[in-house]
């Protein structure tokens, strides 16, 4: 009789940050059914990777989910699979962080479930061939990734029909594929479409092993799924289907395969993830060839097995915020692991902080929101600010760091006290992009910019044309869903980074609404320049000779900020000097930008000849005030996205221009002042 | 004035093993006249990087090159380029020897010339992320990689027009991107080519940069190129056409550019090298594909751009010699690092040993030799167990180690003693694939199996049509050249590796010519079957129940093979037992593959009731002797391996099979015994 053996794996994960009521609606709709329908087929065996996070959660809140897997380890129906506590992204956090990370799932699923777990999920499969040297050397016997990887080995993705073994200078790791067809099938196509993979997988020899292992959140939460997979009982028959054809289909284990059958072969395999994460990775330009030559070829499948996208690193590369992030970590990694001994206890609390902050969600974005979620960024941001906090009370000094502290090849300069850090980039505009506001464990400058992705040329092809798409269970990369109207206009790119003290010399004709969508013409080289910094006892200056556009007459114009930090806030004193032997004026707007918890309808508007200006935050308990040194107009506005989350495109508040619009009549070979002064202070209104 | 910054960098090696004969002509067809150009364009400047071995050669055979250097070097024009001492692939080696490597460069360069090279030459620009970081820890501050790294990562190429920063943890390294286009321009088209596409990439503000760096042998020792570039005056009338307009082209070092101008940004790069080297690490089938593929879309150059072929360090599993040479590497390696402290001066000695065999080109096959040509695989295994030898000395126990040797999730056995190392595969046929003479420096089982690469197609190609291809200069990836007639009689396939203890049953109606091509019906299943092992104190034994096909029944074999280890040699004692209750006749053919220096013309052939065989190799000052229990008819023949090297096809030898064919007439229920005695002797003739 031909047989075959079936690996079923699910991974269930929730972003550090989220929302509890989603963890809570994804336990009701997809983690518990999941669960109740498992414990009707008990001989069907599967494989469950769960993030600490989410262990955490069920431990706190559904003890009753903990007590099944608890019997279903016990009788054998259940493999446990280890990974990151937090699941982060291994290839981007340090080597010790790796370990650490790892060590501490694993030390749970002993704990609470007396398994000792030796496979290990790797988070997006995100793949390097170096990581099998530090997960074997973590206890790791095997990983499970997608048929993409053994793909971009040369191999034919229809003929991988058990697992591989690699190794990183003679340290080994078995690799299972997970099949992209099963993927797709489960639970997407009808039960019997499954069933004849299976037939056509069969042998006599039924060595053969089919792998499906996938997001359990497809199970119930996403979009449709929970009707279909439990109220129309679409599990429950495939796992009854399954039941029906023991004789030939074996439900296994990871582990249970690799003790009764040897390794197809050694592999080694490049740099990959899923197909898709490696189409998102790309430069958005080079992301939207991609998807039309994908679109083009995809269905010569001789071509598609050769199309390859990007490299998942390179999303720090994309996004600088999430550059900003990945920094942030290794700079509170890096502090960490150089402090001296910790009292016992608070160093395993510190090190909890950082993992946290290195939870993968945030720091990548795809077809879930990701990066384009603020709350997930201020999580993380809160996670490692409080983890440096926790270090910063042994030394409590405050001071200057020049280093290159996004790995661009430029120095930075980080200002860093007991109240607040200050991190700005002299080489890019002598701007703000850290602000770290320590008390509150809030980085103030956690604003995303807008840029284009590959995916508003489809909403704007779905605007037009809104037919296209539409209900029914599809897989999600399909979907194509519009949560509101009109989101076309906030397609607004931002030609520089939103950060804060951006030095903008504008034309005195320009529109308010053309400032808004970064429509308008600068008519300084500030915004980006270089700037040459001096640090001094109590200050930090910056300094930039450039030109500022007059008509069609350059004016060569130095531009000095000093920056005064206050406990927490800063004053800002800017120095505008005319190096021409003519008088001019200008219109200097330095622009602000803060990431409040959420935006402030009333706060899209011009004020004019304003001494100060004022914004509470009753969500961060905080107060932002800022005064003028002589009155000036402020354009507020909000920065918000369009993005793709699962459910569809949604807009997303980022956070709230302040530009300080303040006309200057500069003499010939003369300066003039203007200060800012910018004040923390808890919220006024609670 | 727009302008534009050029870099030339050359870079030169000749393989550990190379005759000497082809060092001096490499020197005296491209480097040395290269230099001798150089130096009448001295405003010029160049970037150079030759390889340890190299360096040793031209300070022992030509001093008047080194002085040459030293001079550039003093004047400024010439800037030197760090790397591995002996040229290893690093993503292969383990780390500490990536180290070493680099590091005896690197005080070879400060030693001979006073130069603190901080730049290094990626060998064979074979690039994983995590390099960054252990380059960065030895001091290097940069490496030049492809255009195609950067198009891996969905950068356009054509828009690459300075460097680039990447880390890993933290740790940086500037990288600099050379263009296939100049790689293809210099010196193969003619120069006023490259001169327009400077023109196209020259700017007002001046700081694009343009790299070209490729192998110096381009420059007058690949086939045609001499006569073409100095000859003709390509290179002379290509510098002159910079020097008349230096007023717009600056030729500058990396450094010198480093210094001058920021990079670009920060950018991470995934697995890679060249586009051509991603086409040969395929396995052969879907190489064919790929360039079926890339010869189908690759002039539509958006498609191009996301076509990828494979991983390099696949030839390990491509090829499972170069796998083997490079885990006996591994093992040598792992071997010292783990040897007790050796006199001082000698642990020098066998690390220098250890990094010879570490040089890349016996390892891999592209379109040079490579791995094809049988004595840089025997320089390889003759450093590496002249290293091992040099650590045995100071144990000089015999004895038997079972491990995973070759990675592949089953264990190995080696039989190690003072005179000989023997390896066996106990999962594939009990089979010997290393035999390690000690005091030759020599392994016997150093045979290329026969197998498919995707240019035999075009090889058959062009014996049908030889018009096809033909003079001129054309970059050499273009060239078919045949250097022998009826090259396609000799394109045999094996189904097995050819390593020796192969234990066949063939039909007794079996053609020798059959035999030779590997197409004939193997009769039994033990020439790929899975062994049991056992040791003991004085013996290896190797045994399987199998089955062996009498027409169309089965016939329950047992096998068990003993090897008695002599000094060196060994005696195979062979029992085959009839399982059946009827009397059988099978031929058994137990084969070797023994790789002598050479192919005696007279071995091909079959020689009737043998007692004993008999070969004598002058070179290698060695005999082997076989002696046989009872008579045997032998089938010998050599193992003939067509592939392809700079000037075209070519058919090498690898090594004499000597199959012993022993007809065992087996009762029911009982055994028969044949024995081999295998010994080796110094050279009789010499």
């Amino acid at each position: 009789m031909r047989k075959v053996n079936f690996i079923l794996g699910i991974h269930n994960h929730q972003p550090v940050g989220n929302f509890q009521e989603v963890f809570e609606m994804a336990y009701r709709k997809a983690y518990g059914p999941f669960m109740e329908v498992m414990k009707c087929h008990p001989s069907i065996k599967w494989s469950l990777h769960s993030s600490g996070i989410l262990w955490d959660f069920m431990m706190d809140k559904h003890p009753e989910y903990i007590d099944d897997v608890i019997k279903m380890v016990r009788s054998g129906q259940i493999e446990l699979l280890t990974g990151g506590y937090y699941e982060p992204i291994m290839t981007v956090i340090p080597d010790r962080d790796k370990i650490g990370q790892i060590r501490k799932l694993t030390a749970l699923l002993k704990e609470v479930f007396g398994f000792e777990a030796k496979g290990m999920w790797l988070a997006e499969r995100v793949w390097e061939p170096h990581l099998a040297r530090i997960l074997a050397e973590t206890g790791i016997s095997y990983t499970v990734v997608d048929d993409a990887h053994f793909a971009a080995s040369g191999l034919d993705v229809e003929k991988l029909r058990g697992y591989y073994v690699t190794e990183e200078q003679n340290l080994k790791l078995n690799i299972f594929p997970i099949s992209q067809r099963l993927r797709y099938y489960i639970p997407f196509a009808v039960v019997e479409k499954s069933i004849e993979y299976f037939g056509s997988c069969a042998t006599e020899a039924g060595n053969n092993v089919l792998v499906m292992a996938d997001d359990g959140e497809k199970f119930g939460l996403w979009p449709e799924t929970n009707k279909h997979v439990y109220g129309d009982r679409w599990l429950d028959n495939f796992l009854s289907a399954i039941e029906n054809n023991l004789n030939w289909i074996e439900p296994v284990t990871f582990s249970e395969y690799t003790r009764r059958y040897p390794p197809e072969g050694r592999i080694y395999l490049p740099t990959a993830s899923y197909f898709e994460m490696s189409e998102w990775s790309l430069p958005a330009n080079s992301q939207e060839e991609f998807e039309g030559v994908v679109k083009q070829f995809g269905d010569n499948s001789l071509v598609k097995r050769f199309l390859r996208g990007g490299f998942w690193r390179n999303f720090l590369t994309k996004y600088p915020e999430s550059n900003s992030m990945q920094k942030k970590m290794a700079y509170v990694s890096a502090k960490i692991a150089s402090s001296k001994k910790q009292p016992s206890g608070s160093e395993e609390t510190t090190k909890d902080l950082l993992y946290a902050g290195q939870c993968n969600c945030a720091y990548w974005h795809g077809v879930f929101g990701g990066l384009y979620l603020p709350h997930l960024r201020t999580a993380i941001y809160q996670k490692l600010i409080e983890a440096e906090a926790a270090l910063g009370a042994h030394e409590a000094k405050s001071g200057v760091v020049q280093m290159d502290f996004d790995c661009d090849g430029r120095d930075e300069v980080l200002y860093e006290s007991r109240t607040q850090n200050l991190y700005f980039s002299p080489h890019s505009g002598g701007t703000l992009f850290e602000w770290d506001i320590i008390s509150k464990r809030l980085n103030l400058q956690n604003v995303l910019t807008r840029r284009q992705e590959a995916y508003h040329k489809r909403l704007r092809e779905f605007l037009l044309n809104p037919q296209s798409s539409g209900g029914g269970v599809q897989t999600i990369h399909d979907l194509v869903q519009v949560k509101e109207k009109n989101l076309d206009q906030y397609l607004n790119y931002d030609w520089y980074r939103r950060a804060s003290l951006i030095d903008h010399f504008i034309h005195p004709d320009t529109k308010f609404d053309d400032f808004v969508r970064s429509k308008y013409g600068e008519q300084g080289d500030f915004v980006l320049g270089e700037y040459e910094f001096e640090a001094s006892a109590r200050k930090l200056l910056f300094k930039r000779a450039g030109v500022v556009w007059d008509g069609d007459k350059q004016v060569r114009i130095e531009l000095t900020k000093e920056v005064i930090p206050l406990a927490p806030g800063f004053r800002v004193k800017y120095r505008v000097t005319n190096l021409e032997n003519r008088d001019v004026s200008v219109l200097f707007a330095p622009e602000f930008n803060v990431s409040f918890s959420c935006h402030d309808e009333k706060q899209i508007n011009i004020i004019k000849a304003a001494d100060s200006w004022e914004r509470n935050d009753c969500n961060f308990d905080l107060s932002l005030r800022m005064e003028f040194s002589t009155k000036a107009d402020i354009w507020q506005f909000p920065i918000e996205t369009v993005s793709l989350s699962e459910s569809g495109f949604e807009k997303t508040y980022q956070g709230t221009v302040i530009a300080v619009l303040k006309k200057l009549d500069l003499k010939a070979n003369s300066s003039e002042t203007f200060e800012i002064k910018a004040e923390i202070g808890d919220s006024k209104v609670k």
